[in-house]
């Protein structure tokens, strides 16, 4: 997916945000506020819109001097989603679907995107749960379910730190032995790393593996040769959370994507609204997801 | 006032906004987006916002070759608000403070900012009145009265076109031997110029004059002799809309602020919160609004 120039009003705002998140220093602010401002300026919009979140959080790192920023806020939300993991377990136990509840729930895990949110609870977990079975959502599930039966290979590329502990619930329902669940390869934003992965607990489940990449998404060019083996050895790709969409939504590849529409951007790119929760698969033919309507 | 970084990301937004409403070229959206966020990257922050709208704007009009882009919804607004004069002269009229009637009235104008709702409707507008005399309000009236009677010459600043209709009312409880109202000298954005003064047809009650620029606000440097010798020679000025006060908060002149703080940082600056509809004067000793207080 190609960046918009919407998406420019946007990568301003986030950078602000996050220069704030990380440092208390205004000085720093200002500064990686004019760094991407000039970025920005002469931006190629032919890269996917995480090579820009790349961009500002590598400098935000140098300018900090600290190599994780987010990484108490990752340890937080892990801790948080851990403790809510039996209750969550339950709920898939009970599900007459239990593939479509813990679908629901690691969309959920997405929705929460526990890095935004400091002062998360429980409670509010709770309620977000809530909601996710009852918005708007398009779930290909049939489809999915009739994938995993005939895949040999499944890829998994997990998304954020506390919501890869949602995704335990997905991934316990595939076949374990065809399963390799992906991470980034070094800090950004809240995005999960081989750490995360560890404390979710998936080393006992699963084969696990770093892209490489620091780019919150999956910039094929950018991951190790280890990552791009087991994608190309990988005829079923999961793909959690937007940025996963936005940097492989043109593949050539049976990827199915799974979050929250979160933005009109890409709203209008996939068809579905915004807010909608899908798991979907981008259609070759269409260029656009299977059971999306423009204007649905 | 200077420009808070906060400003920054708003400037981003608004440009592609502004842009998207002067022309129907992807081209000129991408091509003006590009240069304001060069501009931006070097921006001197001592400067105050206006100072930036000058510039998107200045650039808006040299790239489409349209030197007044919103000359249609400017007039559409001015007709609006004229149809609705007889009615709000009557509200006025039947007040028990008709200065204070007509200082919120004249509020509402600024509230609607009709260059930002190109499909606005009377019923809207009645509605916006109706939420101005409900909505949280500072204002000052006993103190600008006092002030009115003691003036010899007073400078009333007008902000937005059809919004100057909504002036008139103001204007009418004024003295007119005493007082001149000044437009801009140039198209910005929405922004009242002499024509809309006319079509409001404040020339039959009291002198206009043109302040010669075409900053959304009122940059001293940037007016006209004519200007500055009527605002020299003003014991009071009353100055209108959000863009008169980031540009005059800081002057030693005995001016009332009259507007709805429409932004946080605007919000902070004053000590008022987001959404207030005052009419203040700045403190000389405090360097905020009379009456303010942080966090109110």
């Amino acid at each position: 997916m190609r960046t918009s120039i919407d998406c420019i009003p946007c990568f301003v705002r986030q950078t602000l945000e996050a220069a704030r998140f990380v440092s208390d220093y205004p000085s720093v602010h200002e500064g990686v506020l004019r760094e991407i401002l000039r970025c920005l300026a002469s931006l190629d919009l032919d890269r996917s819109p995480p090579f820009v979140g790349q961009m500002i959080h590598r400098r935000l790192r140098e300018l900090t001097g600290n190599p994780d920023p987010y990484r108490d806020a990752k340890k937080r939300h892990n801790r948080l989603a851990l403790h809510l993991l039996p209750e969550l377990k339950e709920l898939v136990r009970k599900s007459d679907d239990p593939l479509k509840a813990s679908v629901l729930l690691a969309i959920t895990g997405n929705v929460i995107d526990l890095g935004a949110h400091g002062d998360l609870t429980e409670d509010d977990v709770r309620s977000s749960i809530a909601r996710t079975f009852s918005e708007p959502f398009h779930i290909d599930i049939e489809h999915l379910r009739k994938e995993i039966g005939k895949a040999s290979n499944i890829l998994y590329l997990a998304d954020n730190a506390g919501e890869i502990v949602f995704d335990r619930l997905l991934i316990e329902e595939l076949p374990a032995e065809r399963v390799i669940v992906a991470v980034r390869g070094g800090p950004v934003i809240n995005d999960a790393v081989m750490c995360d992965a560890q404390a979710a607990g998936l080393q006992d489940l699963v084969r696990l593996v770093s892209n490489g990449s620091d780019a919150p998404g999956t910039i094929l060019d950018d991951c190790s040769l280890e990552f791009q083996s087991a994608y190309k050895n990988a005829d079923l790709v999961i793909a959690k959370g937007q940025g996963n969409y936005e940097t492989l939504s043109s593949e050539e590849k049976n990827i199915f994507f799974l979050f929250k529409i979160k933005c009109e951007t890409v709203a209008s790119h996939t068809g579905f609204k915004r807010g909608t929760n899908v798991l979907t698969r981008v259609s070759r033919s269409r260029g656009q997801p299977e059971g999306a309507t423009t204007g649905e």
